[in-house]
C-alpha cells in the first residue's frame, strides 16, 4: 500500500473479547454505538500488531480523529457473547487513513482458536472475507485524518518522517497488497 | 409523508443538554461513538414532540432498532458545550424509517432560546438545514426497521394498525411535507 | 463552610434530564455505572449554580478526581424517566471536598417545576433531603483532592489562592451553613 | 461458605483485558463510572469460573441487581493499559451475594502469565490481596440481591433450588473457605 496511493486492502487483523453486561440496553442486545468503540479496538489492535502501540503514536504528538464512520448493523450481538473483531487498512497516506471491520460471534468450538484481547493474530492477506470465522454480525468502516496536537491537520512524512517511515515499512512487509 | 412513499423531509424537532465529563476522551473532545446515543436522544424527543413516547412503543411490542447509521463529523464538542440535536425524518412506510441528523453547538446568547431535554419545539418545515442555529459538529442519518418483540420484521400497518395510522396522521399534521 | 472546616452540608443543587436508551441495559433499568456520571452531572451543575464552570477550573489547572464513591441502589430509574440530581457539599477546604448525592424519579407534574439541564435552581437550605421533590432511587456520596495538572496534590489556597477565595466566598453567601 | 453463615471469603478469580480508548476522560486516565463495569466483567468470570454462565442465570429467572456499591481510587488506569480485575465472594447466601475486587495495573512482564478475557484462572485461596499481581489501582465492593423476573427478592433455594445446590457445591468444591 503506497504513501497516497492506496491500491489493495492490507490484511485483516483481529482481536477478541466477550460482551460486557454494561453494553446492553433493554432490547437485550448490544446498544448500536457500542460497535464504534469496539471498531477502535480492532485500530488499537491492528496498530500494535503492526508493532506501533496507538498510545505511542499520541505521545509523539501524531492524532487520528475519525471524520467518517459507517455501520451496517446485520443481527445483533448479545451479553456474554464472544466476539471477533475483523480490522484492516483500505487506504493510508501521509494525510489519511481508512478502516474496514467486521464483527463477527465466535462459537464455542471457534474459541479456543481466536485471539484475544492481548493479542492480534494476522491472517492471510485476502481480498473477501468469506474466510473470516464466526457469524458476521455488523460491518462497517471508518475515515480519519492525521491532526497535531493543536487540532490542525498535518502531513505525517512532512511531521513525524521516522514514524511514517516505519509504518510503511510495516505494511509493506506485511503482505502483497502493498 | 405517505404510506410507503416518503417524498421530502418532515420538519425538524430539536432537543439540547449539556457534554457530560463522561462523553470525553484523552483527546479533550466528546469520543465518537456517542453521537450515535445522540442521535438516539433526538429521535426519542422528535416521537414524543409527535405525541409519542418511544418508551410506549417498546410497550406495545414495536422495536426500531437501527440497520444502517452513517456520521461526518466536521467539528469536536468538548466538555460542557451545550449541544443542540436536529432531527428529521426523511422516510416512513410501514415497513421502515429513516432519520437525518445535525448536532450543533449553541453558544452562549443563544442557549436561553434552545429547547432543553423536556421539551422538543418543533422548528418551521424547511428542506435544507441552513436555518438550524449553532455550530454544525456532526451531521449523520440512520435506518431503521419495525420489528416485533421476536426480532421478526413486521408491517406496522398491520401488526399495529392503530399506532400506525396515529403516526401517519401526526406527521401529516406537521407539515406540509406529507 | 469554613477552609478546612466543614461543619454543616451546603445547599442542595438540582439538575434533572431525562434517561437515554443507551443508559439500560437487559434488565430494563439503568446500568447502575451510571449513576455515577449522573453524581458528576450533579457536581457540574451544582459549581455552575455558584458562578463557576467547572470547566475553567480544569483550565486554570486544578483537577479534582475522585478518591472514594459510595452509592446506595434502592429503586431503578428505567428509559425516559425523568430524573433530578440532588447535590450538596459536605466539606470543603484547601485540600478535599466531599460531596452527597440523591437521585430522584420525577413525575409528570412535577416535571414543569423541576431545573432543566441548562439551569441549576438552587433549593432553600436545609440538613435533611425530606423536602427534596421526586421519588428517591439512588443516593451516594464521593470525594475529591485537589491536584495540579502533573497529578500531584496541591493546597487550593497557595496553589489558586484567588480561586480558593471565591469559592469560599460563594460558599458563605449560599447559606447559614458556613 | 455456607447459607447464610459466610465465614470467610471465597479464592480470588482473575480476568484481565486492555483500557479502551472510550474509557479515557479529559483528564486523561479512565473515566471513574468505568471501574463499576469492569467489576461486572470480574463477576461475570468469577461464575464462570465456578461453571455457570450468569447469562444462564438470568435466563432461569434470577436477577442479582446492584444494592450497595464502594469505590476507593489510589491511582489512575490509562489508555491501553493490561489490565487485571480480581474479584471474590465474601457472602453468599439464599438471599444475598457480596463481592470484593481489586483492579490491578499488569506490567509488559506480567502479562504473558494473566488471564485473558476467555480464561478466568483461579488463584490460590488467600485472605489477604498481598500475593495479587500488579499495582492496585481500584479496590471496591459491591452488594446484590436475588430477584425473580418480577423484581421481587426471592430465597434462591425455594426459587431455584438447583441452582443454589450447584453454586453451595462449586464453592465448597473451590476451597476450605466454605
Amino acid at each position: 500500500m503506497g504513501s497516497g496511493k492506496p491500491e489493495m486492502p492490507g490484511r485483516w487483523h483481529s482481536t477478541a473479547f466477550r460482551v460486557r453486561y454494561q453494553e446492553t440496553d433493554q432490547m437485550g442486545v448490544v446498544y448500536h454505538a457500542n460497535y464504534l468503540s469496539w471498531f477502535e479496538s480492532g485500530r488499537t489492535e491492528m496498530f500494535r500488531g503492526l508493532g506501533f502501540a496507538y498510545r505511542t503514536l499520541e505521545d509523539m504528538g501524531a492524532l487520528l480523529p475519525v471524520t467518517d464512520a459507517n455501520l451496517q448493523f446485520k443481527s445483533p450481538a448479545r451479553y456474554d457473547d464472544y466476539i471477533a473483531v475483523y480490522t484492516r487498512l483500505t487506504a493510508f497516506s501521509a494525510l489519511r487513513l481508512a478502516y474496514e471491520y467486521e464483527v463477527r460471534r465466535i462459537s464455542g468450538e471457534e474459541e479456543a482458536h481466536a485471539g484475544d484481547s492481548a493479542g492480534s493474530p494476522v491472517l492471510p492477506a485476502q481480498f473477501s472475507s468469506s474466510a473470516l470465522s464466526g457469524e458476521l454480525l455488523v460491518s462497517g468502516s471508518t475515515s480519519h485524518v492525521w491532526l497535531n496536537r493543536d487540532w490542525k491537520p498535518v502531513r505525517l512524512d512532512r511531521a513525524q518522517p521516522e514514524l511514517y517511515q516505519a509504518i510503511t515499512a510495516a505494511l509493506r512487509q506485511e503482505g502483497g497488497a502493498v
